[in-house]
């Protein structure tokens, strides 16, 4: 049974007051529900996500039926996720650009699209209105919290900040904070948005042009990183992508192999449909996002608010959050004497791998979920 | 005692014919020599560089303290590359931009720079133009060829090429081709390079600006792939660069973590100096280099023609070149049943290890040329 999706959208008139000491004075979230909230209003799950990605997590748009939503496979009629049993929220962030109040929207205090000068949103600030939403939607505790990547820093800190209003957290494919090389590799792709003539220091909009170039290198380069080496050798390795045959054309510009070909593609894709100024703020949440901050480094001082059940998920070849980085959140859940079951999954595809068709790990989510569905709302 | 360098050129009149089947007319390499060749020409050890070194590999200049040669700690008298009993000869490859014939030479077909329509030039071009200066040296057959990660490279192919005028090779911190990931890193870098409309298509000379945007971006991406996490982790970790102490300034432009200052200088300090052309030239060479693309990808096959003694050094942290591509060299010099040291070395820096001063790398290159020197010349 195909589950349709229905795009929607919430005004919240109450200042949000931000992490940066700014304040948004109103502002709208875009979101998506999948199956139906129980009288007990025990059954919810919110799902967050990470860089690019929307409020559209699971189904399709009515007639259109290719646009399956990102987390399609886990979430649905019968998925691991089983939306016959949980009611299921997808909710577009603040700063994105898929319908939640952002850069491309007027700023009230000019008249013109903010650009540039939208407040800088960190992950404890996307939580906080996500929170509201939550409420909004009649629901006071949810059943789970779950995200990968980015998405699993906002469902460990959702254990942080309103650690009475969520029984579950599933935080796959992620870390209690970036190391240098995460933010390096931001601040690469970063620059080269920023120093595209195109980008107009974020006020491109007014000038009728994307800084298209520095969208194209940055998600190429977060391309790379998505991946591992060994699905890259064995997806593309050195294969050419001349039909002539092993002759190298000797090009320096032109395409000559495979990997070349497929990069510049995704570059030129996400250039179509990505905003550059939230680019620079979704990164910069990634690379803000630190609960040991406050501690002095000490992560499992920083978890000891946490008060849910914890199922955490790495795969063995994400360079980019490896499975270290997940047990240090297992390791200081553990000091705090919380639930948690860990998986470390043996998959070839390094970060993407969370997106994919693994069954291990869909069944291992499918189980702990109908775990949950089992127990007794508390 | 202070070695002093002098650099040189030498002019080559004869046309070089090159592996895209374009041809050099004729063409000028700088060069430096260390040292003395003995009177039985036997003592010359060739070093060969990376991506963004040059001739001038050991020493200072007259009257210039700190223009230490790339290669210092390596080579000079009493070094491990002891220039007290070989005659080092340093290289400038064709295609760059410190002295050799480059793009920013001019072409005689136009009377104008050559720019973008420098031919390409390929690892095995390379060793052909050293060969002659070699023979313009007066030396027949090298004690030894060195050189690290792309420098490898070519230490390797002049066993391929010139077996009879090679007794050794050192071949560090490199690979016998580069796998997906590293060409998918180079091309990123490229692209930075030729979107950043100050390129003008590889002809910026005649425009009097040069593609720095490009060039700082090419050079951040190839900065974080020279070091490891660990050390990264260790120089830089989460640390901010305010003064201020541990308060963000929650910006996206701005400078906020250490490692992002630190990636800026060093592409800023790089884009004052480095050739566009050049880069796109060097990186297109390491993506070319594959001496088993002819052998149906079987390398044993294809290093079947190396008659040198090998030292084949690598480091367990670099994961650009990392140790199992050496061991891929390895494995098959001795399906050939050459002669091959192999050392790991358990190093925390990276590809850039080959540069450092690790006293375990050291004093073993200065055993293995310490053989070389007490060997009868054959």
């Amino acid at each position: 049974m195909t589950l349709i999706a229905q795009p929607q959208s919430m005004h919240f008139a109450e200042p949000l007051a931000l992490r940066s000491g700014a304040r948004l004075a109103d502002y709208h979230l875009a979101y998506e529900t999948y199956g139906t909230l129980n009288a007990e209003r025990s059954n919810a799950v919110l799902v967050c996500h990470a860089l690019n990605a929307s409020h559209h997590v699971a189904g399709v748009y009515e007639g259109q039926e290719r646009s399956e939503g990102w987390w399609d496979n886990m979430i649905g009629p019968g998925k691991p996720v089983d939306t016959d049993r949980f009611f299921v929220i997808g909710v577009n962030n603040l700063g994105s650009c898929f319908g939640s109040t952002g850069p491309m929207h007027t700023n009230p205090a000019t008249g013109r699209p903010w650009g540039a000068d939208f407040p800088v949103v960190t992950v404890e600030d996307w939580v906080d209105a996500q929170a509201r939403l939550v409420s909004a939607l009649g629901v006071d505790t949810l059943a789970a919290v779950m995200g990968g990547s980015l998405g699993g820093m906002q469902a460990l800190s959702w254990t942080l900040q309103y650690p009475r209003r969520v029984r579950h957290a599933a935080v796959i494919a992620s870390a209690p904070n970036l190391n240098a090389e995460n933010i390096a590799f931001n601040e690469v792709a970063r620059r080269a948005i920023v120093t595209d003539p195109d980008f107009h220091g974020g006020h491109f909009y007014g000038h009728g042009v994307l800084p298209r170039r520095g969208l194209r290198i940055a998600r190429m380069i977060g391309h790379i990183t998505y991946l591992s080496d060994d699905v890259m050798n064995a997806k593309f390795g050195r294969e050419l992508r001349s039909a002539v045959g092993s002759d190298y054309r000797y090009s320096t510009q032109e395409v000559e192999f495979q990997i070349e070909s497929y990069l510049r593609h995704q570059g030129d894709k996400f250039s179509e449909y990505f905003d550059a100024n939230t680019y620079l703020l979704i990164t910069r949440a990634l690379d803000y996002f630190d609960p040991a901050r406050l501690t002095g480094g000490n992560l499992t001082r920083a978890l000891a608010a946490a008060a849910a059940r914890f199922l955490i998920v790495s795969f063995s070849t994400d360079w980019r959050f490896s499975p270290a980085r997940s047990r240090e959140i297992v390791k200081a859940l553990l000091e705090n004497r919380r639930e948690v079951s860990y998986a470390e999954i043996d998959a070839p595809h390094g970060h993407d791998a969370f997106l994919l068709d693994d069954p291990r790990y869909l069944s291992l989510v499918r189980a702990w979920f109908d775990r949950i569905a089992s127990e007794p709302a508390a």
